[in-house]
C-alpha cells in the first residue's frame, strides 16, 4: 500500500478535509454507536493530553487547585438556579433509574457544574479568610446537542472540560479575576499558536445565570466561528440562588462574588483544523504526541545505519524528547514521509549511511523548509531551535489563515463571505438585529482584542447612521 | 481554636477514625447529596492523583498505550455478552432520555467498559500485526451499589478507575499478559507501602464473562479485607461474543485471547487506613500532597527568620519537592505541628533563630523519630534519605497491621476473629462452604502470594479430612 498526502485542500472542503485527518492520523474514531459520542485513540488522546497539561500548568501557577464534583446531579439542586434550568434542563441527559430500580429523583448528568459545586461552597465558605477561592476541574460534560454534532467541535460527551471557578468578596475582586482568566487562556491559545478575536457577548446572549461573558473566537478553514473558551462573572446570581455568604472583616454577613471559565476538547479542533493543511495533521512541537519521528534511509542488512538511529533515539530521549523510531521494513523511506507527515510530526530525521559516517543527522521540517544536516552533539539544541521557527511559521501561516476568513465590512451592504465578519456597531440590539438581518450571520459580541488591527470605529456610521463605537464580531458557529 | 491528634483508635472504631481523616485532613467531602458519590477536596485530589500517576507511568512503560470510550454504552452492546449482563444490568445507572425527550434505546452508564471497547476492537483488529492490543483508560465508573457505601471503599460513582484492557493472538501469550498485570501491580502496590495477598478467585466467583482472575487483597484495621485491583484473564468469551478476529500468519481466522485488570480511588482508602494511626493520616512521600511543610519558629516581628523559611522553601522547590511554607501568624508552631502531622505530611522542617544562624534547618519525622538538625546545602538529599527510612518504618508498620488482623487457622473449629483467615484448603467448592460456614466468611480466593510466610500446607487436613494442598483466604469485605 502506497502512502499519500491527505490531498485535500481544506478551505475547499473542510468537513472532508477533517474527517479524514481524524481518521487517517488516528485522533478518533467516529463508529462510537452513539451520535455524538466518539471513541479517543491513543495518538490523539495523548496530544489532548499535552494540550490539557497546558492549561493545568497554568491554572496551578495562579493559584487555582484541582477539586472534583460528581459526574450526577441531584434535580432538586440543578433547578435552584431558574434561568440555568431553563438555559440547560432540555439537553442535559438524564438517569431516572438502574435496570431494576426507579429512583424517587431524577439525576442530571452534568453539563456544566456551577449547581453542585456551589451547593458545597455554601457550606465551604465562612469568612473572609476562604476567599478568594480558586478552583478548577477536569471532567467530561454532557450535552445532548441538537445542533449537527462534529467530532471534537460540537459532541454530546465532551472529554476533559477544564473548568475553573472562583469566589470573591468583592466585585473589584471578581473583575480581576476575569482579567487573569483572559491572560490565562491568551498565553494557553498563544501557545498553541491559534489566533483568536476575543469578544463580550450581548446581554441577551451571555451564558444562562451570568451577568456577563467574554468568549474566546477563532475561525475554521470552513469559515465558521469556533468558540475557544468562555470566560464569565456570574455576579452574585449564584451565590442568591444558593446561599454563598461569607463574614466580612466588619462582621457584615454578603453573598460572593463569582466567576467561572471552561475550554473543551475543542481546542484540539481548531489545532488540526488551522494548523493542517493538503498533506494532513499538522501539530506545534510542544503538544505534537511524537515531536520526532526518525528514519532510517537503510536497506535490510544494514543493520548498523539501524543501530545508529537507535543510539540517536536514545539520545533524544534522555532529554525528555517524544520520539519515534520508525525501522518497519515493510515500508520505503518516502512512504514513512507521507505517513508521519500526515500524522503531523513537525520534525523528521533522516538517517543513513552519510549521517552514521560523519556522527551527524539530518533534520527535515514538516512545514517545508530546507533541511540541515547537523553533528550529533548539537541535535538536541537544534532540534529546539528548529522548533522554534516552526513556531514562528506556523504562528504567521495561522494568521494568514484568520485574515483569509476575516472581512471588515465598511458599509451595511450585503455581502456573501465565507468566515467572519466584522462591522462597526453601537452596541445596540436594533443595530445587532439589523446586522444579522443584513449579513447573515449572528452577532457574537463586541471585540474587545483583535489579532488584526482595525481602524477607529468611530469613523464608521452603523447601519441607521447612528455613531459606532465598537466593531460586532459576525459569524456562524458549530 | 486549639488543635489536636484525631485521637481515635483505629483499630477500636475504624469508622468513625475514618470519617474523621477524611473530613479533617480535606480529603473528600461526604455531604454531596447523592448517595455513594462524594467530592473530591483539593488535597485529597492531589494525593489521588499522585497515586494515579505512578500506575498510568507503569502501564506507559510496559507499552499500555491510553485510550478513551465514552461514558454511555448502548443497551444492545452492552447485552452482547449474557454472563455480562446478568453480572452488572441490576447495578447499572440508566439514562433514558433528556427533560425534554425520550430515547429510542437506553443508554448504561459505564460499570466498566469492555462491551463498547470490545466492540470496536472487533474493527481495529485485522491482522497479526494488531497485536497485542495493550490500552488502558482512566475513567469514572458508576455502580449502583446495594451494599453499604463507605466513601472511597466502596461508592457510586468510582473516581479514575485505571482499566487495562489486552488482546493476544493466543493464549500463552495472554498468560504471561497476567503475568505482567500482576507484575505492574506488585510495584505499584509495593510502592505504596501496602501489604496484600494475591488469590485466586474461586470458579463460583470470578468476574462476570472472565475464565479467571487474581485479586490484591489487602485489609483495613476494622479487619474488612479490601479488594485492591483485579487481574483477569478473560479467554475468549468476549472475542466470541463481539466477534473479535485475527488473521493469523498461517492465513486461519481466529478469536483473540483478552485480559483485564483495573484498580480505583480505593487504593488512596488502603493508604490512609493502613499506614494512618491516632494522629490522623500519614502519606508515604512519594504520593504525599505535601512532601514537607515548613513552620518558621518566630515571634511576629522576628522577619529574618520568616524570609530564612522562605529561602529554604525555594531551595526544596527548585529541586522538584512539594513543600509548604506555614507561615500564618495566628497559631503556634505547636499548634500547627498536630495540624500537618493530622493531615499527614510525613516531614516537618522547624526552622528558628539558631536554624537561622547556623544556615541549617531542623527535620521531624512524621513517624516521630528523633530530629536532626542538618546544613541546608545537605537539606536535599537528607530529606530524601529521611523519606526512605519512613518508607521502610512505614512497610513494617503495615505488615504489623497486616499480621496483627490475619489468623492462620490450622483446624476446623470456630474463631471470633476480627480480620482475616487463613485456612488449609484443597479447593473445592464443598470444602470452600464449610470453611464460610464455620468462620461466617467468605472465601476471598486461593492464595498464590503472602506477604507473611506460611508454613506447607500439606501438613493439613481440610475439615472433612480431606488432604489440603492451598490456602484459603477469608474474609468480609467491603
Amino acid at each position: 500500500m502506497a502512502w499519500k498526502s491527505i490531498g485535500i485542500d481544506k478551505y475547499e472542503n473542510f468537513s472532508e478535509w477533517y474527517h479524514e485527518v481524524l481518521k487517517e492520523a488516528d485522533i478518533v474514531d467516529i463508529r462510537y454507536p452513539v451520535k455524538g459520542m466518539i471513541v479517543w485513540k491513543p495518538y490523539g488522546l495523548k496530544a489532548l493530553r499535552l494540550i490539557q497539561r497546558i492549561l493545568a500548568e497554568l491554572l496551578e501557577k495562579t493559584g487555582h487547585e484541582e477539586a472534583y464534583f460528581p459526574t450526577l446531579i441531584p434535580e432538586s439542586i440543578f433547578s435552584r438556579e431558574r434561568d440555568f434550568l431553563a438555559g440547560f434542563s432540555g439537553e442535559s441527559f438524564i438517569v431516572e433509574g438502574t435496570g431494576t430500580k426507579r429512583f424517587n429523583e431524577r439525576l442530571y448528568l452534568r453539563p456544566t457544574s456551577e449547581t453542585v459545586m456551589y451547593h458545597m461552597w455554601s457550606m465551604w465558605i465562612k469568612g473572609r479568610k476562604d476567599l478568594p477561592l480558586k478552583m478548577y476541574q477536569v471532567v467530561n460534560v454532557f450535552r445532548y446537542e441538537t445542533k449537527m454534532t462534529h467530532p471534537l467541535l460540537r459532541v454530546r460527551e465532551i472529554m476533559g472540560f477544564i473548568e475553573a471557578h472562583t469566589a470573591h468578596a468583592t466585585m473589584e475582586e471578581a473583575e480581576q479575576q476575569i482579567a487573569e482568566g483572559i491572560k490565562i487562556y491568551k498565553e494557553f491559545f498563544d501557545r498553541l499558536l491559534l489566533p483568536y478575536f476575543i469578544v463580550k457577548t450581548p446581554p441577551w446572549d451571555t451564558f444562562a445565570g451570568a451577568e456577563y461573558n467574554y468568549d474566546f473566537i477563532t475561525v475554521m478553514p470552513d469559515g465558521k466561528g469556533l468558540e475557544l473558551g468562555s470566560v464569565i462573572n456570574l455576579g452574585q446570581k449564584f451565590a442568591r440562588a444558593f446561599d454563598i455568604k461569607f463574614m466580612d472583616t466588619d462582621g457584615s454577613v454578603k453573598y460572593v462574588y463569582q466567576t467561572c471559565y471552561g475550554v473543551s476538547e475543542r481546542v484540539l479542533g481548531a489545532v488540526i483544523g488551522i494548523h493542517g493543511d493538503t498533506k494532513g495533521a499538522f501539530f506545534p512541537p510542544e503538544v505534537a504526541p511524537i515531536q520526532v519521528v526518525i528514519v532510517p534511509i537503510a536497506r535490510r542488512e544494514e543493520s548498523d545505519i539501524v543501530e545508529y538511529a537507535e543510539r540517536v533515539k536514545s539520545v533524544l530521549e534522555s532529554e525528555g524528547i517524544r520520539v519515534y523510531l520508525d525501522k518497519d521494513p515493510e515500508h520505503t523511506p518516502g512512504w514513512k514521509y507521507y505517513y508521519w507527515e500526515m500524522k503531523g510530526v513537525p520534525t523528521r530525521l533522516e538517517i543513513g549511511r552519510r549521517e552514521l559516517e560523519t556522527g551527524t543527522a539530518t533534520i527535515a521540517r514538516r512545514d517545508g523548509a530546507p533541511k540541515i544536516t547537523v553533528k550529533l552533539e548539537n541535535l538536541v539544541s537544534e532540534l529546539r531551535a528548529t522548533w522554534s521557527q516552526i513556531n514562528n511559521s506556523l504562528k504567521a501561516r495561522a494568521l494568514e489563515h484568520l485574515r483569509k476568513l476575516t472581512l471588515l465590512v465598511e458599509k451595511c451592504e450585503p455581502v456573501e463571505f465565507k468566515g467572519l465578519i466584522i462591522a462597526p456597531w453601537d452596541g445596540s440590539r436594533e443595530e445587532a438585529e439589523i446586522l444579522e438581518k443584513n449579513f447573515g450571520k449572528g452577532v457574537l459580541g463586541e471585540i474587545t482584542e483583535s489579532p488584526i488591527q482595525l481602524p477607529p470605529p468611530s469613523q464608521y456610521t452603523t447601519c441607521s447612521g447612528k455613531q459606532a463605537d465598537r466593531y460586532a464580531l459576525l459569524g456562524t458557529t458549530y
